[in-house]
């Protein structure tokens, strides 16, 4: 594979469906955490051992075909520059931990939908991604891959504690299902604090848009089960998707409340969101989210009807820092980078403007 | 006259032409303070003396006509209702101490070029505007008039003082020559003070758009001569167009060096007002105006290529709270007047865009 291939498009396809809930709920997302017994766990290996697991997970996974009948193919982290690695950050493809590792893999298939991380906190991650609220049909195509490698790899499996992982927290299931919401609406109402509670007391956590540690930019949280042990995977993700739902009902109520009370002056703050986009010559990365957040609302509500959700989804992506370096082609400043950035909201607006006329 | 025809139009036509110096020099305007020696001065007058002035003024002006050869047409205060009379003043027609009196009239050329006021603090003010920097074409059509009602009405005329005014900072020309200038860029650098001492030192006042009392909103300053004393019509007329010129020149060699300063972070605010303007649902008067002074300035630096500088001079009188009452078609609160200035604040740039594209 081309290094360069999957960094190339903001929008991997599992961002441009509809998908169910959509107006809330942007993507689902199912990681399984695997490790297999006869290697040292990835703290504890030395380099030939680490490069003998990226080499047998490799060969494991060929021959594997996605439901489209495509294969995954692999990069190695090596191959990567550090702009290129910190772009499949910003894609959702694997995580920071992951393209820190000195060595390590990445498989993907071609619409980004399936990845596999090798050697990130485990040997194996799984991780597949879908549009809209779909954690149910994400949990099958990542369970289908995994009894596939369960048949040339030797999973660490235990008959009482389940699947072992590095961290306690995986051990089980080895699942972390996630949805990323975006909540514009029960910000407005102040109404954040009270969900993350409930949340909380549901087993479930949620945090800002790049994982832990980040903030909620743009009203954009991700929401994933905190336990992955004691309960059957169909459970978790059939009791996380009603959650969801829920939450994204009580979105949905707040957000045609907040119409209705504040009328004029929300389609005034999402007009003048939109014409500050459309015209701004710089434009830094949180003002950019938060005005792209007001945007996607106005979408939602019906209030521009000259746009569409996925200028949303691409730009929340396009937008961030390494993205736009990866698109300007050099190691920009930060100066630079709002200027870059001001010009391809711009272009990307005046693009979904010229697909809706 | 049909009391609303002149409220009608948003853009005299004065305010339309460019003129010369035009990118800092809005308008130029003439008054002459005009009493008759054989009637009791404005404030000693009772009503049917003020009925018998206004009759002799206006019988004086029968059969006047401008260049275009068309007649000055002759409407009294009270024809007016108060918003009518408000939108006068917005237009700079008329001031607003004429419209508060209890009898006085108006006359208006068709182009609104030429006015007088019967009955302001003097029984007559005649009053010539024009577009750009333009005071000495002014002081000549101004001083045609004035020597045409001479013929019929006997002015106050002492051979030491010269003419004889109501307010003693009057007596002699009876002129007040006056430009209104647009500083965005002196604005911006903190010059403003520097200006202001610098045309005080040299015999003039400068004051914010709407007269004495009112804040410069829009970096819009009214410049007029302190005195109308010791000197002839044309001299006064002479040094000011002089000081004019000087100040446009270092308005115009500050915006230039703001543009190079600032470069791209200039252009962003330009463009990000010019968004607010055409996408915004409601804005009140004083973000307006600042906002329209950057569109201004965006117009002359040539940063905003789709709209003239037309677009501007209309919307400074059309955004003010009884044009856009006017409009409505009824006594508007706040926020409806928000509402419906963001409204003609976006159809007014459509229009220009349209007329440029």
């Amino acid at each position: 594979m081309s290094a360069l291939d999957a960094p190339g498009n903001a929008l991997s396809s599992w961002m441009r469906g509809d998908g169910p809930s959509s107006d809330v709920v942007l993507s689902s997302r199912i990681r399984l955490a695997r490790n297999m017994r006869d290697a040292p766990y990835p703290p504890r290996l030395d380099r030939a051992g680490a490069e003998a697991v990226v080499a047998r997970v490799a060969e494991a996974l060929r021959g594997w075909t996605d439901e489209s009948g495509r294969p995954l193919r692999v990069v190695r982290l090596d191959a990567l520059s550090p702009l290129e690695r910190q772009v499949m950050v910003e894609k959702h493809l694997t995580s920071p931990a992951h393209v820190r590792q000195a060595v390590g893999a990445l498989a993907l298939s071609e619409d980004e939908s399936v990845s596999v991380m090798i050697l990130e906190e485990d040997h194996v991650r799984i991780q597949c991604l879908a549009a809209g609220l779909q954690l149910r049909p994400a949990l099958d195509r990542a369970l289908r891959l995994d009894a596939a490698l369960a048949e040339r790899l030797p999973w660490a499996f235990d008959a009482e504690w389940g699947h072992l992982t590095t961290c306690p927290t995986n051990v089980g299931t080895g699942l972390r299902a996630s949805v990323m919401v975006h909540l514009p609406g029960l910000a407005m109402a102040n109404q954040i604090p009270g969900v993350l509670m409930t949340l909380s007391n549901n087993g479930m956590t949620a945090r800002g848009l790049y994982g832990e540690g980040s903030e909620s930019a743009g009203n954009l949280f991700q929401i994933s089960n905190a336990q992955s042990l004691g309960r059957a995977e169909g459970e978790i993700v059939q009791r996380m998707e009603e959650a969801v739902r829920q939450l994204a009902e009580r979105e949905r109520s707040v957000r045609e409340r907040l119409l209705n009370q504040m009328g004029e002056a929300l389609k005034d703050r999402i007009w003048r969101a939109y014409g500050v986009l459309a015209h701004a010559r710089r434009i830094s990365s949180a003002e950019a989210m938060e005005l792209l957040s007001l945007l996607r609302l106005g979408i939602d509500l019906h209030i521009l009807p000259q746009l569409d959700a996925k200028v949303f989804n691409e730009l929340i992506v396009a937008t961030r820092p390494a993205f736009l370096q990866h698109l300007t082609g050099q190691e920009a400043g930060p100066e630079e980078r709002d200027v870059k950035r001001a010009s391809l909201i711009r272009a990307a607006l005046r693009r979904a403007e010229a697909r809706a006329s």
